[in-house]
């Protein structure tokens, strides 16, 4: 039996369920609905074909945990397929409803309930800036955030995100650590709470908001130095990887962020001219004030020309470096040329520099744009590759994925939106089936997007 | 021409020496003397043989820096042969006079001159564990510390220390950033004071105090976590091994000690009995406090059972779990058994358990006790072998490192009391002889120790 067979559209009471919610604000809007329906999943036109249109009947907003279970309850009873969103800034489809029903928004729940150190444990719809602009009083901020920090949830990151600047030092969200807690509410009829601490919590990391609805997180945190932007310019693209390579390579220089970018990627960048030279590659860097000098002489060594360094600002207006990186390229890219799309190419960490210029010289630079970012994985210091793709056919795209997966890089695939399908690195512990059973037995919490599930009841 | 035959005792006027030195104290007690002229080189049975006995001719103690100035320029007129010391703690023989003179400490010139965030400057004297003291009331502390942390100086870690607890998460002292700045005064008739920046402040590092008189650091600082010491057990070394490089990759798992040691090393730990179970393969780590929870689930994975956790106490008195480790596991052993040295074995970081295994089988646990310190070096997770053996002759003892070396594990001899032959792997940008032209143009400094240094004049 295929599974794919047993997800069809169930039939639902909608406006049963809505009269459940009591006080609960609803909104039935078709452009709040529409706005509230999508992430940026249109990063993949694969995706863009497929889940444009898709938009939710309901779009709910609990202002608490209360809330929230009543809304499980209601959705149990009446079998409303529920999906689960934060800041929206996702890039599979994640908080895209699939089957209809109705969307949870938890952007509301965002308090912090306690600081203990660093430890931290905080509603899951508060964004991210709001979290570091309350701990760096006391000295600490997150340990990673996604290039889309000034508008994301940690709850949408820790459901749906992998890394971002700080896994550089701090590996991936889902290593061991990065998550200490999570607090989940199950859709029944009579919904539980699940407190899931240590690598229990994992169960929940990029699990999409298939397991249950996440209502707070316990995150660790780190020292929050002040950070320093910087670009260093390099005559050519392998320079620039080298260089980056090197500073992740160097335990004793802090940094939260590395970046090198081939040219012309510096050209979708609005205002920014004075800062990447033309026709040079760049490395976009984030370092601790004290760690500057070592860096500089570093760059120096390998040739590199400093051409920007001030104190990231993260104030409204301001354009700090991290929003040239990661999946922000690509955004950027895509608001001047359309045709733009991308890879999550994970290069193995031996041989690392030798795999860069073997790909390098697979590709025409009208093809593949090269940008990577690094970071730690499993222990690791290596790079993601966020290469940017001028797509031409689904074939192509897939051509491409495959050309890297026989040189023994892994491909966490952007143009896919089932969970098993693109997201093929989840730890061994993370039992996400398993814990799935037990919060959504009904198979009604974001339908469809874990394609192997078969509900319980 | 062999620059060894360049080396021989200069005359001197010692005497001369001294009056030139004013009101700056001397000691000329020969109990003092012999106990000032030593450090911890006794670990090797043939450093002892070499160095057992070499005593300096007069103990000098600076006040300061104007004292420290005062006492390089008579030096170098009178051409006496200085060496410096701090703490003692080292155990190459770095402050053995071993052509007399004048032995100076610098134990007095302990000022903290200031903090700014995360950067410290200290004078050269201060004892590691008075510089956490003071700057873990602003939450910060030093990177890393060997396990001597409440006898070392700063100064002697700087200029013969390679590594510690720390080293996990920072590397080794001489990557670039891990020290700051020097301040170095030289040895000539009108003494120059020198200003090292950034990596140039490298040229001081482990070179074992024959480049200039250092009177002053700026170090990086780390966050002050509340670390909390804690003691797994295992059924055999390789379990232990295999969980101690699990934590290692670990990235998200805040640590500072990571310490695997096989039985019967923990019997040589006086009092231990209830938290080293018999016949069990031991991991000492200190974790921050925020991780427990954490490493706790990777020992449990691990099958290791946790026999002590307790915040580590560095007060008098009190036993913190790191003065078992690295090089006190030595000399804890020699206490009970005098006829144990060791090795210092760097293992590669790529198929380090393969290596740990296959050298595991080489030796009867009678001869080799395996022993491992896990550090980042250069970038790469992995662990220095600091393995206890069972000294028979210097042949044998030869033997067994080079049969590590040909199986491409570094060795840094520990049985040498000259720079070159012992610590082969400096980084390029220290080049120590051509810093030490600058500082030392006499060839008075730690007279002996750079073999292959040719004075200038």
């Amino acid at each position: 039996m295929n599974p794919l067979t047993k997800i069809s559209q169930p039939p639902y009471d909608l406006a049963a369920f809505a009269a459940d919610l009591g006080d609960i604000p609803i909104e039935t809007d078709p452009k709040t609905l529409y706005k509230k329906s999508r992430d940026f999943f249109w990063f993949s036109p694969v995706l863009k074909r497929q889940l444009e249109g898709k938009v939710g009947e309901l779009l709910v907003e609990p202002r608490n945990e209360a809330d929230v279970m009543r809304i499980a309850g209601a959705a149990a009873r009446h079998r409303v397929p529920i999906t689960i969103r934060g800041g929206g800034t996702g890039n599979y489809g994640q908080c895209v409803p699939v089957q209809g029903g109705a969307v949870v928004d938890m952007m509301a729940l965002d308090a912090i309930e306690w600081q203990r150190g660093a430890l931290l444990r905080v509603g899951a719809g508060r964004k991210m800036n709001h979290i570091d602009a309350e701990t760096r009083k006391g000295g600490f901020e997150l340990r990673m955030h996604p290039s889309t920090k000034r508008t994301a949830s940690i709850g949408g990151f820790a459901a749906g995100g992998s890394a971002g600047a700080g896994s550089v030092t701090y590996g991936g969200l889902r290593e061991l650590g990065n998550i200490m807690g999570a607090r989940v509410i199950s859709l029944e009829e009579n919904p539980r709470v699940f407190e899931l601490k240590g690598d229990a919590a994992l169960k929940i990391c990029h699990g999409w908001g298939t397991t249950g609805i996440i209502t707070a997180l316990e995150m660790p945190l780190a020292p929050a130095f002040e950070w320093i932007d910087l670009i260093v310019a390099f005559d050519d693209f392998m320079s620039a990887v080298r260089f980056g390579h090197e500073l992740t390579l160097a335990d004793g220089v802090i940094k939260k962020l590395v970046t090198p970018l081939a040219w012309p990627i510096p050209t979708y960048f609005p205002g920014t001219a004075a800062y990447f030279p033309k026709g040079k590659a760049s490395v976009i860097a984030m370092i601790a004030e004290h760690s500057v000098e070592p860096f500089l002489s570093l760059a120096a060594a390998h040739k590199g020309e400093m051409t920007y360094q001030r104190p990231c600002d993260e104030s409204p207006g301001a354009h700090p470096l991290y929003e040239y990186t990661w999946n922000h390229t690509t955004m950027l890219a895509l608001k001047i040329d359309k045709d733009i799309t991308y890879l999550q190419a994970m290069y193995p960490a031996v041989g690392f520099m030798e795999k860069v210029a073997e790909i390098s010289n697979l590709f025409s630079p009208g093809e593949v744009q090269q940008h990577f970012e690094f970071m730690r994985h499993a222990g690791q210091p290596t790079g993601a590759g966020l290469h940017m793709i001028r797509f031409t056919t689904e074939a192509r795209l897939n051509e491409i994925m495959d050309m890297h997966r026989e040189r023994g890089i892994f491909i966490a695939d952007p143009h896919i939106w089932t969970l098993e399908d693109s997201a093929g690195y989840k730890s061994a512990d993370a039992d996400l089936v398993s814990f799935k059973r037990e919060v959504d037995p009904l198979g009604i919490c974001n339908p469809g997007k874990m394609r192997t599930y078969v509900p319980v009841r």
